[in-house]
């Protein structure tokens, strides 16, 4: 079976993100004011083959050790069924 | 009323992801055979506040013309309402 799955890495609260403040910056100038704390992460999409919960732990262990840094940042991982496959 | 609002911004399937590639070898080069089809975007997360359906259609112009690039890239965005704001 092959499951689309998502990695979402953002940056811990207590780290500062410049990238974020930027574009909190950019967005004000804008005249944007009812926008605030802006956070700035990644999103790894992939496929995956094999069986479900095979494929979430490996998911879980990629998201820990290769896509993240975990002094950092922090990961959520969602792994859907993907369709006709 | 305030909300969590997120943008997730991927390039176009269309469009060669190096970044992506690159995350796809060295996972292959650890083992992982059975991963592929990588792709790495940007995941912007923000508070904002106001009326639901005004907040919506700002996040959705912001995603388009500030946090995205159209030419390349397409977005999606998650509006939720902030718990106890």
């Amino acid at each position: 079976m092959k499951y689309h799955v998502q990695v979402f890495v953002s940056l811990k609260p207590s780290i500062l993100d410049p990238q974020g403040r930027t574009v909190e910056r950019a967005l004000s100038h804008l005249g944007h004011e009812n926008v605030s704390g802006v956070r700035v992460g990644k999103l790894v999409e992939m496929v995956m083959e094999g069986e479900r919960a095979a494929v979430e732990a490996q998911a879980r262990a990629l998201a820990e050790t290769v896509l993240s840094n975990p002094v950092m940042e922090s990961f959520r991982v969602e792994v859907r069924e993907l369709a006709g496959a």
